[in-house]
Parts: C-alpha cells; sequence; structure tokens
C-alpha cells in the first residue's frame, strides 16, 4: 500500500505492507484526509517528527472486533490514551501523560491508504455528512472546545483573529452556537467565506479597537497574535489561544496584570458536538477546500497547503 | 511640608506647600508608608512617572467633610474611579477607564508629610492593628484579590513562586484561607518567614517540578519568572500573574495551548478582607520589615529598598 513519510522536513510517498491490527484497533482504509497546519509544523521540525503524518481523516472500517464497525464510515479521536491514569477516569484522555497522538507523537497517522485506531476512538459518521465534510469534524471538535471551557454570554460579541482555516471554523461554530462573532483577517476571498455565513468579518485595521471585546479569540497562528489579542480585550475579559505557534513568543504581561484579563489555552475537543454541528448542515466548508489530491501527490499537496493563504488541501487514496 | 519628588529615575525631597483639599477629598497626614516594587518601577521609567510616588499609608485624617472621620487612622484604596462609568457601577472602580491611581499615574502619591485622596476611598484602621501593619493592607488587598478571581479547592496544593514581599504575602494570604501552600524561592532567610508562619518552603529546585500543580502563583517579578510557572503547571491548571514585569517577556505558548493551561492576571484588591486578615492577627509582617527611615531620607531609602534580597522599607514622616 502508499503511505506518505515526512522526515528531516521531507515529504515522500513509500510502498509498505499493510498494517498489523493489534487488540482493540480497527483497521481503516482511507476515504479522504486533510492536510492540518500541524502538519506543517511537523514538516518544519515541530516535534522532531518522522514516519506518517496526518489526523484528519474520514475511513472505512475494515476490520476490527466489533462486528457492527464493519464497513461502516468512521473519524477518530486523535488521543489514544492510556485508559487507566487519573486524567483518563475524569474523561480528559486528551490530556493523558501516557498519550499518543495520531500522526503527531507516537503513532502513524492516516496518510496512508490503510492504517489503524482503537475502535474507542472511532465515531460513526451520520448519512447526513459527506465524505469531505466528514474531514473537517477534527478541527471543528477544536473550536468547540472553547464552549466546554468558558461560559459566554449571548449578545457579548466574540472577536476571533485570524481567518486562516481554523479562524474560519472557530468564527462559524460560534455563530452557530448564536454568539455574535466579529471575524477579523487578512484575506478578503477568506473573510468572504464567513461573511457568507452570515458572520460580520473585516479586514483587520492597522490599529486594531483597543480593549474593545470581552472574549477573544487567537487564531492567527502568528507569533504577533497573542500581543493583538490582548491589546483588543477588555479588563477581566477573557483572550482564547486557540494558535499553536512554535517557538517563543514574546508577549508584553503589564496589560494582562493591570487589566485582569484570563487567557485560555483551548486545543482538541470532543467528536461529538462537530458531528452534530455537521449533520445539521450548520458549517459552510465546500469554500473551504482549495484541492484535492491523490496520497501519491502528497508532496505537492504539501507544498501547496503550505502556500500563503491556502485553505484545506484534501487527500485521497487513489 | 516635605515631599519626595521623583523625575528621571531621581528620587529627592522637596519643600512645599500643603497639598488644598477638593471637594470629596480628605487632607490625610502621613503616619508611615511602604516602598513598594512598584516604585521601584517608576524609579526605571514605568509609566514616564514624575512626581511624587507612594501608594502604601497609614495617615491620620487632618480634614474632611465627613466629621467622623477627622482624627481617625486610614489607609486608602488606590484608585480613583470616575464613579459614574459601566465599570464603577459593577463595583469594579478598579478598572475604570477614567481612574487616576494614587501615585501611579495622574495622583500625587503618599511619600509626603501630607497628602489629598477621595473620602470614598478611605478606610478605618481597628485599633487592633499596629502603624506599621496597617502600611500592608494595599499589597494584602492584592493578594487577596487571587481568592475573589478563582476558586482553590482546599487540599489541592497551590505553589507561590517568588519569596519577596508580594510572594510572602501571597503565599500568608492563601495559607491564612487554609489552602496547602508550597512556597519556592531563593533566598533562605526570607523562606524561613514562611515556614515560621506554617508555610512548607524550599529552594527553587535547578529542575523544578513539572506539571505538579493544578494552581501555580507567579510572584517571582522576573521575566523567566512565567515560563517556570507553565511548566510547573499540570494540564488544565491555573497560572495567576501576579508580577508586573516591565517590557516584554519570552514565553512559549505551545504548552499554554496542548496543555489547555489557563493564565489569570490579577492586581489590586479589596481592602476588606486584608483588614480583617490583619486584625486577626493571620499575617506574619514584623520579619518582612528591614528598615524604618524618615522622609528626609528617601534617596537612601529607595537605595536600599532596591538592594537585591530587600524586605519591606518603611519612610515616616519626621
Amino acid at each position: 500500500m502508499i503511505a506518505v513519510h515526512l522526515e528531516n522536513g521531507r515529504v515522500n510517498v513509500q510502498n509498505r505492507p499493510w498494517p498489523r491490527r493489534r487488540p482493540g484497533d480497527a483497521l481503516i482504509r482511507l476515504i479522504a484526509a486533510g492536510i492540518c497546519n500541524t502538519d506543517l509544523e511537523l514538516q518544519r521540525g515541530y516535534y522532531n517528527f518522522r514516519g506518517t503524518p496526518g489526523h484528519e481523516f474520514i475511513g472505512e472500517v475494515v476490520d476490527a472486533a466489533d462486528q457492527a464497525l464493519l464497513g461502516r464510515r468512521v473519524v477518530g479521536e486523535i488521543n489514544l490514551a492510556c485508559g487507566r491514569c487519573d486524567w483518563c477516569k475524569r474523561g480528559l484522555e486528551r490530556h493523558c501523560p501516557r498519550r499518543t497522538v495520531l500522526g503527531i507523537a507516537g503513532r502513524p497517522g492516516v496518510f496512508s491508504e490503510y492504517f489503524t485506531l482503537p475502535e474507542a476512538n472511532l465515531h460513526l459518521v451520520p448519512d447526513a455528512i459527506s465524505d469531505d465534510h466528514a474531514v473537517f469534524v477534527e478541527p471543528i471538535a477544536a473550536a468547540c472546545e472553547i464552549l466546554e471551557q468558558v461560559r459566554i454570554h449571548r449578545r457579548t460579541p466574540v472577536a476571533v483573529l485570524g481567518d486562516g482555516k481554523l479562524g474560519l471554523l472557530v468564527a462559524q461554530v460560534l455563530h452557530a452556537n448564536k454568539l455574535e462573532v466579529h471575524l477579523f483577517g487578512k484575506h478578503k476571498e477568506k473573510l468572504a467565506i464567513a461573511s457568507a455565513a452570515g458572520i460580520r468579518s473585516k479586514l483587520t485595521p492597522a490599529k486594531p479597537p483597543a480593549a474593545a471585546y470581552d472574549w477573544v479569540v487567537e487564531a492567527t497562528g502568528t507569533a504577533g497574535g497573542l500581543k493583538q489579542a490582548v491589546a483588543m480585550t477588555r479588563p477581566r475579559g477573557t483572550v482564547i489561544l486557540k494558535s499553536t505557534v512554535h517557538g517563543d513568543v514574546s508577549m508584553d504581561t503589564a496589560p494582562v496584570v493591570v487589566n485582569e484579563i484570563t487567557l485560555v489555552g483551548s486545543r482538541c475537543g470532543r467528536f461529538e458536538p462537530a458531528l452534530d454541528l455537521l449533520r445539521k448542515g450548520k458549517i459552510r466548508l465546500d469554500e473551504m477546500i482549495r484541492e484535492r489530491l491523490p496520497l501519491s501527490e502528497a508532496p505537492r499537496a504539501f507544498r501547496r497547503a503550505a502556500r500563503p493563504g491556502a485553505l484545506k488541501v484534501l487527500l485521497y487514496p487513489g
């Protein structure tokens, strides 16, 4: 079978034997996968990654202990937890200190014709959700995580900074949850996607509104985003950090202390609310898909995804 | 009368007319004042300050509209709010955007034989509290602020980083509120003050315990403190930022996002809980007073307070 291999920043395609299904795992045939910014960061050296990347996918179960899974379309949670520690017992497998992470840390990813994942991590995909849309379940779940962490009052506007893939999904998820979202970005054509979804969107002004929002989501993926987010937050307000920026970020902590601002780091989320939003057709995704390429053209797909202004690039097996 | 003047990093003592009492203000005779790290930062150029610094004090009211105040010992809240905006109406005068701040921004401070402050800002000092101890009400209120912002479960240990004045007060306030405090510092003799108060205190090890605490208070006053605090915090844990470090701090936001850590900026607090703790004798302060000097020796007092390892230096009028 074909699998993508990433090493020392180089993406290539290899021929490999099928993976062996271990107890508890399902063997999955890839239907479609998405290239995420994290994959591009792995390529840049983040986590000293070497192996098969990929964690956004929809697949078909071809072998599993649970017969009910056979032939079904599935998506899967990316954190593989021990199931026994305090975190796991609290339902926070995503923070299990012994976890591996699909295609990111200690576990081969999904840019491969076949791959395995614990059955416990799988979610059936309802018929109402298309293959292409299902690839977005993982990043939409990450956007939904915000609402599990903080309680935002309706009618209190939320500023979302960044019109990349994550920013667009965060804006749409909050909007779908009936919050008033103001999206700030740098690309007219991306902001147009949010506008079409009914979200108030504007180009980030040279001087963004100071101390104007009680809630600001930082999703720019840039080192300067945090500083800007803090500057836009009212006293006693909250900044939600969604971007992982590789390396150190420079920030002035004085306004955080003086204005008693809260910063909340936010990562992966549960899949259920994401599947629910997709099933109800609440998230516009078609305009966010830039290109579809076969796994055999993964090197080109990575280059396309890394272009400035790129949106989602999907990989297909054949 | 004698007043301290700070300009371009220089501290000197001037002779001045008495301040004029405006409507709503009380005229106060200084009994004792404390030099705070913020005063030393003003000296270093923070806020482009020029004028009379000082905001930690106890004084005697010598003139006021409210006759009940005359002759009484008072301490005073340092934020002078407009009283009309949304913040003020919510009881958050400390965040009023039109506020001036005693001895810090737009309002002459208390390093002066006489000074004025709105009567609304004053709190009577109970007889049980000595003059020296009352000077600590403002920083103790800042430590109490933590408990107004977050809800820490008893039996969940709290790490306090920094054994300077603020760290020692934070540790004592949390301990007095029956929380299990682990104080980390760099000075044996300062840690001994906390130990005497019954607090578990230790020299910060070269490799501090990683991901070990659900709650960490950063009170080191150093640029490296935040990074260390984040490293010591468990997934989904909280770092409370008490230090204002002047200028940019370098930090890696990735662990904040990956471990979904919350950072909470924390500044001034209400005086009531601080007065209550002092009245009950819950905070050991005598060992924290390093020296007492008259206002006329303010330049020397500032030098003493700025020495590495210094604790509280008090100023007296004569």
